[in-house]
C-alpha cells in the first residue's frame, strides 16, 4: 500500500530493538502478541513522514515518537476490543479473548504507560511540545470511545453528533502523528496547525470509506464481513444519513429492520441497501467524503514547504481515502 | 493523622481548582466521583514533604507532581476493583460496581492519561527527571499488581516473592511521589536515591502493618472486615511466613484450612490465628517490619539536611507503620 517502505523498514527495526521483560509473563506476552499482529502502522508512519516533510535529517530523531504513537494505538486497541466484546483483532484471537478481561486490562495499561516511555526518549528540546498534544489527543480517544458506546443506546444519532465522535475517535491520533513529527523537525506553529487539521480531515475521510467498505466493499477485498456494521445497527455515516432523511412508510421500515437480527431477517442487509439506494445514501456519503479530502488538501497545499515535498502524504492520503480493503 | 494541615491544604484547593470536563458524563463522573471519596490522600502528601525538605519554597511547585500522584493513584484503584470484583472502595460502591466495568476502564484510562497532563505542569527543567521516574514506577505497580493475581492461584510463595510483589504494587509509588519533590526542590541524586529509598521501606512497612491489621486489628477502628485476608486466602506477610515454618500435622491442617469456606468452617478466621500462635507469626511479622522501618529510619538519617527538618518525615512514618486504622 505504501511507496516508502525505507520509513517501514526504520520503524520496523526499532520496533524490534525495543524489548520488553520477560516477567511477569501475564503482562508482558500479551504486549509482545498484539505488536506481532502489525497491522498497517499507519501512525508511526505518519509521525516519520512529519518530520520528514520539514526537515529530513530529522527522521531518525521521531522513531520513538512513532512508537510512542504506535503503543498508544494498541493500547486503545486492546481496551476497545475488551468494551466491544471483540474476539478478533486483524484476524487473531483478541487479548481478552486469548488470555481473560484482567490480562487485557493492566497490558493494556502497561502499553500506555510504555508509550510515554517511548515520549520521554524524544528530543529533550521537543518533549515540551510533544507531551501536551500527546495528553490532549489521548485523552480526546478515549472521549471518542466514550461517545461510540453511549451511541450505541441511542436510536437518533444526527450526522454531525458520529463526525464529531469519528474525529476524536480516529482522526485526532492521525493529526497528532503528523504534528508530532513536524515538532521534532521544528516546523513553525503554522505550518504545524496546517498538517494537524489535514491529518484530522485525512482522518474523517479514511473512517467515512470504512463505512462505505462495509457494505459497498469487495467480499473478496475487503478484511472484514461484508454489513458487520448494518447487523449490528452500528452508528455509521450511512445510517446517520438515512436517518436524517428517510420520509413516510421508510420510517416504519427503517425501525423494523433495527429491531431485526439475521435470525428473523435473514436479508437485513439487503433491505438496508435498498433504503440506501432509494436515498442515494451512496452518494451522499462519498461527497462528504469528497469534501474532508479537498479540504485536507487544500491545507497541506497552504503548508509553507515546497510541493515535490508533499507529494508523498498526498499519496498515502489517496490511499487511505478511495483503499478498497 | 497528618500534623501538616498547610499541606492538606493546599493540595485540596489545587484539586478543587482542577476542572474535568462535563462531557461525556458517562467519562468523567466516574472521575469526580473517585477523586471525591478522597481516601487520606498519602501519596500527594509525600510529594509535597519531598520538596519542602530540600527547599521549602518549592512546595508550591511542587503541586502539579502531587496531584498527578495522586490521580495516577486512582486510576490504579478503578482498574484493580474491576480485576478483584470489589464491591466496595473505602466504604462507596467501586466505579465499575456504580457505572459498570466498560465505564470502569475507560475512566480509569482516562485518570492515567490526566495523571500526565498534570506532570506537563510541572516545571519544564525538572521534567526530564520526573517523567522517567513515574514513568518507570508506573509500570512497576502495573507489575506488582499482575504478581498479586498470579499468587491468588499459586499456594506457595515465598516471603521474599511476597515483599517483591509489594515492593512494587504499594511501595515503589511512595518512594516515587518523595523523590519527585526531592527533583522539584533540587536535591542533589544521592540524597534523592536515599528518600527514594526511605519512601519504598516505609511503604512496605505500611504494607506488612496493613496485612497484621486485617488480624489483630480491633474491629471497632480497622475500615474493613476483620479476618478478610484470611477467609479470600489472600497471601500476606503472615500467610506466607506461616507456610515457611509449618510442619507435620499442621502442614495437613492448613491445607484444609485453605480449602475451607466460611460456610464449611465457620471457624475459619479463629483457627488460623491458632496457627499463626502456634508458629509466633504476629511477632514475626512485626521484627520484619520493624526492619524495614530501622532501614528507612537509616537512610532518612543519611540525607544531607538538619536533623530538625526531617521530623515530619518521621512523624508521619511512625504514624503510617504503627497505625491501628
Amino acid at each position: 500500500m505504501f511507496q516508502n517502505l525505507a520509513h517501514a523498514k526504520a520503524f520496523h527495526e526499532f520496533l524490534q530493538d525495543t524489548k520488553f521483560p520477560d516477567q511477569p509473563a501475564n503482562l508482558y506476552d500479551p504486549v509482545r502478541y498484539i505488536l506481532s499482529l502489525s497491522g498497517k502502522r499507519i501512525r508511526p508512519l505518519l509521525v516519520l513522514m512529519g518530520a520528514e516533510l520539514f526537515d529530513e535529517k530529522k527522521i531518525k530523531s521521531a522513531l520513538p515518537a512513532s512508537l510512542a504513537i504506535e503503543l498508544f494505538h494498541n493500547f486503545s486497541l486492546i481496551h476497545d476490543d475488551i468494551m466491544d466484546k471483540a474476539p478478533l483483532r486483524r484476524g487473531q484471537p483478541t487479548v481478552h479473548q486469548k488470555w481473560n478481561d484482567n490480562v487485557g486490562i493492566l497490558s493494556g495499561d502497561a502499553l500506555l504507560i510504555k508509550a510515554y516511555q517511548q515520549l520521554s526518549l524524544c528530543p529533550a528540546d521537543s518533549l515540551g511540545a510533544l507531551l501536551p498534544l500527546f495528553n490532549k489527543t489521548a485523552l480526546e480517544v478515549c472521549e471518542g470511545q466514550q461517545y461510540d458506546m453511549d451511541f450505541e443506546n441511542l436510536a437518533g444519532v444526527s450526522v454531525d453528533s458520529y463526525i464529531g465522535m469519528i474525529r476524536l475517535k480516529t482522526s485526532v491520533l492521525l493529526g497528532c502523528a503528523l504534528q508530532m513529527g513536524a515538532i521534532i523537525a521544528e516546523a513553525n506553529p503554522c505550518d504545524q496547525q496546517l498538517l494537524y487539521d489535514f491529518g484530522v480531515n485525512i482522518g474523517i475521510a479514511f473512517q467515512l470509506q470504512d463505512d462505505l467498505l462495509d457494505v459497498y466493499g469487495d467480499p473478496g477485498m475487503f478484511g472484514k464481513q461484508v454489513g458487520g456494521d448494518v447487523l449490528s445497527n452500528k452508528k455509521t455515516i450511512l445510517y446517520t444519513k438515512l436517518k436524517e432523511l428517510v420520509r413516510g412508510q421508510d420510517v416504519v421500515l427503517l425501525d423494523h429492520l433495527l429491531k431485526d437480527s439475521i435470525q428473523t431477517e435473514p436479508n437485513k442487509v439487503e433491505k438496508m441497501k435498498e433504503l440506501y439506494t432509494k436515498y442515494d445514501i451512496q452518494s451522499l456519503a462519498i461527497k462528504q467524503k469528497d469534501k474532508y479530502i479537498a479540504t485536507a488538501f487544500e491545507q497541506l497545499n497552504a503548508i509553507n514547504v515546497s510541493s515535490d515535498k508533499k507529494q508523498a502524504l498526498f499519496s498515502l492520503s489517496e490511499a487511505l481515502t478511495n483503499r478498497i480493503q
